[in-house]
């Protein structure tokens, strides 16, 4: 997508030496720019630890370059089984981590040691234009459902809906999972209307969403997470669209922590709640998310402390609770499948459900 | 309550010239024990709207020695009643504050002018006094269900407590509302422990209700208000205690945005959600929460900045959102009666239901 007229990737190979790959470190957005140059392994895994890089598929896509880039120091049958078990590990949650180092591994182990170089770059590379494509047809498919709704507010209406975290272009590869139908709709000359809920304790969607929607001109408000209950109860969404880490076979959906919340809200007020994915993030060998799906939980500083910018332009970290007050940072939370109408994939929209899943993807039922 | 062993209440008249109103001043909390004195309509107004007081219950009874303190410049009918308009305008939500001044009015319109300004310290005396022991009632009446829990638990069980916003001693006179029941049964000996909502965008859960829980020694943990439907689902919650703003007669709950999405997930979880209020919390006239409760619009920059301490000691304020990006900011929200487990008031518990509250308070229904 675009920042200021010029299109971006979230990650993308060095044009004039071929071989390092760069990120936006998105720690420092929304108030700089900043690209990052990764030259090896453990800056990779960094970047992913830290959330200079985060999203599901943005992780997995980066994570495949680590891998390349752990390659070009050693190919070697141990250093690169080691090398991917290591970013696999930098984050538990999405499930697409695992699946692009798998993926990897699967073309590089046939591979003679001095053909996995080309053969990493050149996978990853397909990781990453098959994540876009996956992304854009996942805005295809739900732009349908936001022209069902436009439909029926006939010329005047506009179509508010609610979103959690930021799962737009700078959480995938580009387009994003959950914005891209929101992407197609403005652009499409569809009145839409984005709540933004804030995403504490990150902030993901006041700062990252809050950017990418106000960057590419789609009209959006930040709501402090505990507000879209309310702005249901009143009528004043229209849908739900969220992203998500992983899906389980029977359609339970992990995703940022507080997700849950708003499903339950959804269901409360009959608002149609949807997720977007790529099939990348349906983990098949998973049934029951809550008892099954491991749950990060992250440093308790990421909620006694917060980050912005002062009046006078400088960027500082302030405590919020009182010396001596602790916190808990569970960094995910699971919505069971009942609570979901329904998946935006690649291949269409299907039922939150093992049947609805296998409709659409029957070589893995 | 007490801060560093020394009781206080939250508003109390100058003991040296027997007139002037002290408060803290909770913007400034936790980071510094601000006392302010109040000595004219105006700068009580003003307390009151930026939110230097808060809290159904306090404000209501600092309203009351607002009225006391202009009466003092003029106390013939026609600037009491304006005096009187202006104050309860200060608030739309909390009909505590509407209560204490109709209470004050009803007191004071008998009497000559001359007589006027004695009375209306002395009743708003009276207003705190009541607040306090009704606060306690609450305590004691909800001492009853933490300790039913804690016999399930058995002698080694920690009952945990979720709470959301801060219904704490310095939400009222003194003791609290959804925490006096808590003060009890820390005092008594139980073992409990509070997860205690950040409470976004204000924080008065991250900064108040952790400052007062950590000042009096209870064992809390802060969550951003994200986590509290992960927590219940994992078990990880015995017990929902809110405050409230406003209880219809029928049941119905206004309290701080957010409130409501909890209730959700208690119900979600077979987790008991209950409601600590002072009978001056209900509105008899009002039947429909959802309906008839007017919802405090706020501004957006309490959403969009944050202020907190650096590491060096300062108190910042920072933005959260990029430049252009506009926030909505409803202040409370309405949980219907149907989610509320029961009502925790100075005669007792009851269920959130016409009858409920009928056989409480017969002299209402």
């Amino acid at each position: 997508m675009k920042i200021g007229n010029v299109p971006y990737r979230s990650v993308w190979v060095d044009q004039q030496d071929g071989w390092s790959v760069h990120i936006f470190d998105q720690t420092r957005l929304p108030w700089e720019l900043d690209i990052l140059r990764l030259t090896e392994r453990d800056q990779v895994a960094r970047a992913i630890v830290t959330m200079q890089v985060r999203g599901a598929p943005l992780i997995g896509a980066v994570a495949a370059y680590g891998l390349a880039l752990a390659l070009r120091a050693d190919a070697g049958d141990a250093a690169m089984e080691r090398d991917a078990a290591l970013l696999a590990g930098t984050r538990p949650t999405a499930i697409n981590l695992r699946w692009a180092i798998e993926r990897m591994l699967a073309r590089l182990r046939p591979l003679p040691a001095a053909e996995r170089v080309a053969a990493a770059y050149d996978e990853a590379g397909w990781i990453c234009d098959e994540d876009a494509a996956q992304n854009e047809a996942i805005g295809r498919h739900g732009l349908r459902l936001i022209q069902e709704i436009a439909a029926r507010r006939g010329a005047d209406g506009v179509v508010n809906i609610l979103t959690h975290c930021n799962a737009g272009w700078i959480a995938t590869v580009d387009w994003g999972t959950a914005l891209a139908p929101i992407y197609m709709a403005h652009d499409a000359g569809l009145k839409v209307h984005v709540w933004v809920d804030e995403t504490r304790p990150r902030n993901q969607g006041a700062s990252l969403t809050a950017w990418e929607l106000g960057s590419h001109g789609v009209p959006h408000t930040v709501v402090a997470d505990n507000a879209g209950g309310h702005l249901m109860q009143h009528g004043m969404v229209d849908m739900v669209i969220v992203g998500t880490d992983r899906v389980t076979r029977s359609g339970d959906v992990a995703n940022k922590i507080g997700t849950y919340l708003k499903a339950l809200a959804a269901h409360d007020n009959d608002v149609p709640f949807w997720v977007a994915l790529p099939s990348t993030t349906i983990d098949w060998r998973v049934q029951d998310g809550l008892a099954e799906i491991p749950i990060e939980e992250r440093g308790g500083a990421e909620v006694t402390t917060i980050t912005g910018r002062t009046a006078d332009g400088r960027i500082e970290t302030v405590q919020l609770t009182p010396p001596g007050s602790g916190a808990a940072n569970p960094a995910f939370d699971v919505t069971p499948a009942r609570l979901v109408t329904g998946l935006i994939t690649e291949r269409g929209c299907c039922d939150a459900s093992q049947d609805g899943l296998a409709g659409l993807f029957p070589e893995q039922a």
